[in-house]
């Protein structure tokens, strides 16, 4: 019977990871590793062969795993958190991704690996592991310093970038080939679908979350959470992107739900059930032939990993002006791969690019660099002390001397107050515009479709188009007149900084009206060559479009009141779930 | 991918079963029948269809949802509960599956239904649902009224009777026949295997839990949960027995644990993930011409479980000396068929021995009788009150006197007292006798394989049969020893109640004595030769017999004390865990 070897599958792993497991516990190592040396023990490589009989459904259910890990992963990400982390932690993420996906590739390249999987390699090797990290530095007590802050700052805008990455490789992997125009339309494409999915997300979920919280039935918040969940996945991997990245994202949404705690704590036995499968599989597929036979790269590779990532982000860390000390301490705590290189291991092995050798040697790097993360962290200390007194004093002043210059160019009270107002704006129209653009998309993407529907009423696949676009137009007006009327507040700040009475004269004011009103109306005729360029496949003919955009001009000048209120109300609505979720959490 | 069409499955089951239930509870449904109308709406029998790709994988994890619905059944019973439960519930349970087993088999029959499915559908019908009736109690506010906790006693015995009746059935659905002494032999096995599993497993298990439990780890805890489940789910099916049983019982044992409530909020979003999958696989079978064909026998069923409940439940809970009007809300409270009729007819469907209607028949009739239940219940009252109008003066007096011959005949003061400590003795001796039977059997059981590791030092048959059979004896004596002590208090008593003064003269002490002598050694022969009929597959010669009884006497002679003493440690550390549990509980 299918059923009882699937339990008899599923009681060996539970029963040798709950061994090994506890074990590990007693020697203080992380639990993830004892999964894996778990899964190495069961797995079909070692002795005794054959404890598990239906690796399919194994499989099937470690990709559960991953789905909970990244979707746990978006509930304890918060927009808000992002928008909080400094300098410091977006100069050491980066430098780090892009320093390691170099170091990676070249390694990959040396060995003479093929180009997929030197690739693959620089992305295993680009993310740090935030289970490990939370981990040690719980362990030794130092979760409150300052540069664990900082890590953790990191490391959120690492999930970000590793979502990027992840939808960029899947793109390679198909296409095959690696062209700058193309990963950049991927990372445009990318980063218009997340800030469409957050905001819409945003603006529906919590609100779903709560009124299902209303009938009290863990059972009920709890299947309704699985259901987005899933559903949003598969939504992503209908658009052709990862599953990982819907999951992440979903999490990320219900993050600004009032019931996160809730759902977290339902939310985290699934998790743990499913991730441990996922860990004990990942230790399952480890050959220790393999292991010895490549036993030179990973000792590379491991090489590579801590220094690599103890030089990127010290120096990202330093650069955003931290002190020599501090930037070493989030350099050597970042000095380990983890989950994430386990799920982009996972994806080229699904999408068939990789070679075998792959996973395996990513899963030895990990264990290896993941035992050395607590000593790597209290080592930073003596470390920066011994590197103090070897420094010559000359370098050594240079050093501090850019730190303080660093914080004399920053920007203080008025000037600071301003550049913040300017950010902020910057992000309103941002968001804005990448509704629009959104629905234009849509509306492309969907053409065919709704051509097939509004046939039976117009036959001219001109005028098809012309009302399609119309639409879109029609649909994006609130967002377009909030874009307008933010970038005409932006250009009258601009223009009362930029245009002095010292310059213009008498002159000032005017001067000052017309660069408010030309600015706004120049950026909405870019904005609109934009959107005729990107809907391209949908644009109507000339004639056409002339007429559209005049109703459109009609309907604005007529309805722009009512269109304002009805964008407001959006935003406050978003505003308040983001406010709220504070609240709650405070 | 196998992986995206799995998830997608899961997807639309979630969607599908989250908006359904939703609406079911917003009409005051139960969501158990909204899971099931979901599972129809996606099943392959109605539009749309092909929403679901992978069936086989959805069983598997419905499986795990029927292993998650009895380990928490389990966690939930508790031995204290079924000492507790008074005769109310023993009676009316027996009545009620008797009654029910025999109504459905004479339905079976009269539709020309086979033996078999005859057979299964008086089981399906014999046991009522505890979630259906605990929501229902729940939503009439009605939890804490005296019918209510008669119910939930009545449920508790159903519980274990319901899980001999799926073993005999499995067993009878092997063998193919029903015969009175393989029905009696299967009934004991199960029950030794039961005691020994609960003693055993009451012994080590809360300890191993509450080991686990001071790493604070929820993670480990639940592994470690999960593992002790599938794995002795394992260990169940690997003795023949149904899964089902294994999830029961080893959560009866963590029942006793200090860490059950942890356990039970860990474990829960796990089970309602897999129940929901569970119950929506079973609405995924209905096929709708099945329901139209059999829509007379639906019919006829759902009115004999309605009626024959009602009758049964009501009468058992008369018999035990409630007065009318409770017994009838006892009656009607306990009108459903639930969970259990789901498991035991899928049960039928995996041994391959019912036709396909049974499972689709049984689930109509549990819809219809769910719906019915919290109208039963809110008209047992006015129907109490109409029927006493009805009935004649006459007859309401003979039943009333019945109550109080009853409650006139039961042992008060000292016979009371007296009764609870032979009840106490008896059930110490039935449990050390059934230790020592179950040391025999698995003597006899790994005889074959502990021959081969004798084999090297001993070459003679008989004598490997006789070191066995020694070494069980050696085994079993701390357990004989005890009940050879509490069978001695126990004459005792009885001499000092049977003989009195009045009868034996100025013999009264002498034949005390010797009554009390020769009731334990007596008992022991029986004992003895029990054992020997037992264990016949490793009975020795007689010359060996008799030489390995002359061994285990004088080793019981010499180290007497020792014996009592490890006995009392186990006793004492067993009872440990039951009040252990107790305080933690209240």
């Amino acid at each position: 019977m299918h059923a009882i070897s699937f339990i008899q599958d599923l009681a060996v792993i539970m029963l040798v990871a709950g061994v090994v497991t506890i074990l590990f516990h007693r020697f203080k190592q992380p639990v993830v590793l004892g999964y894996i040396v778990a899964g190495f023990i069961i797995g079909p490589h070692t002795p005794p062969f054959g404890l598990i009989h239906d690796e399919d459904t194994i499989k099937t259910l470690a990709e559960l795993g991953v789905i909970f890990l990244m979707f746990c992963l978006g509930l304890e990400f918060s927009l808000r958190k992002l928008f909080k982390v400094g300098a410091t932690a977006f100069i050491a993420a980066f430098l780090e991704i892009v320093l390691m996906i170099w170091i990676g590739f070249e390694i990959g390249r040396w060995f003479g690996w093929s180009t997929m999987d030197s690739l693959f390699l620089g992305a295993i090797l680009a993310i740090s592991s935030t289970t490990i990290i939370v981990k040690a530095l719980n362990d030794l007590k130092m979760k409150n310093e300052r540069f664990a802050q900082l890590i953790f700052g990191v490391l959120i805008v690492e999930d970000i970038l590793g979502i990027g990455i992840i939808a960029l490789l899947s793109g390679i992997a198909v296409s095959g080939s690696v062209s700058s125009g193309e990963v950049f339309s991927t990372v445009g494409k990318l980063s218009l679908f997340m800030i469409v999915a957050l905001v819409v997300g945003i603006l529906l979920v919590p609100r779903l979350l709560a009124y299902v919280a209303r009938f009290e039935s863990n059972e009920m918040l709890l299947i309704t959470v699985l259901g987005l969940c899933f559903g949003f996945c598969l939504l992503v991997v209908k658009l052709e992107y990862s599953m990982v990245l819907g999951a992440f994202l979903i999490g990320a949404i219900m993050a600004e739900s009032r019931q996160l705690v809730k759902i977290e704590r339902l939310i985290e036995p699934v998790r743990d059930l499913f991730s441990a499968i996922f860990f004990v599989a990942i230790g399952m597929m480890i050959d220790p032939l393999v292991l010895v036979e490549y036993a030179w790269p990973i000792v590379v590779i491991t090489i590579a990993v801590v220094l690599g990532k103890m030089l990127s982000c010290g120096m990202g860390a330093f650069i955003a002006g931290n002190d020599g000390r501090t930037s070493l301490r989030v350099g050597m705590g970042l000095s380990q791969i983890g989950e994430f290189s386990f799920i982009i291991a996972a994806l080229g092995m699904t999408l068939q690019v990789t070679s075998d050798f792959l996973y395996p040697v990513a899963v030895a790097v990990s264990a290896i660099t993941t035992l050395l993360t607590p000593y790597l962290i209290r080592g930073a200390d003596p470390l920066s002390l011994k590197l103090s007194k070897v420094v010559p004093q000359r370098l050594a002043r240079v050093l501090s001397l850019y730190g303080e210059w660093l914080r004399s160019i920053q920007p203080h009270g008025e000037g600071a107050l301003l550049a913040s107002m300017i950010r902020r704006i910057l992000l309103q129209v941002g968001v804005n515009l990448a509704l629009v653009v959104a629905i234009f998309f849509s509306g492309g993407y969907f053409a065919a479709r709704i051509g097939v529907y509004l046939g039976e009423w117009v036959s001219d696949v001109g005028q098809q188009k012309a009302m399609i676009w119309g639409a879109a137009l029609l649909l994006s007006l609130p967002f377009l007149i909030a874009a307008y009327r933010k970038l005409k507040a932006l250009s009258m700040l601009l223009a009362e900084m930029g245009v002095k009475p010292e310059m213009a004269g008498r002159h000032t004011q005017r001067v000052r009206r017309v660069i408010a009103e030309v600015i706004p109306l120049l950026s909405l005729l870019v904005i609109f060559l934009l959107l005729s360029a990107l809907s391209a496949s949908i644009l109507p003919t000339s004639e056409l479009l002339v007429l559209i955009v005049v109703v459109a001009a009609v309907v604005a000048a007529l309805l722009w009141r009512w269109l304002i209120r009805v964008h407001t109300r959006m935003q406050v609505a978003l505003l308040e779930t983001l406010e709220n979720h504070q609240e709650n959490h405070h």
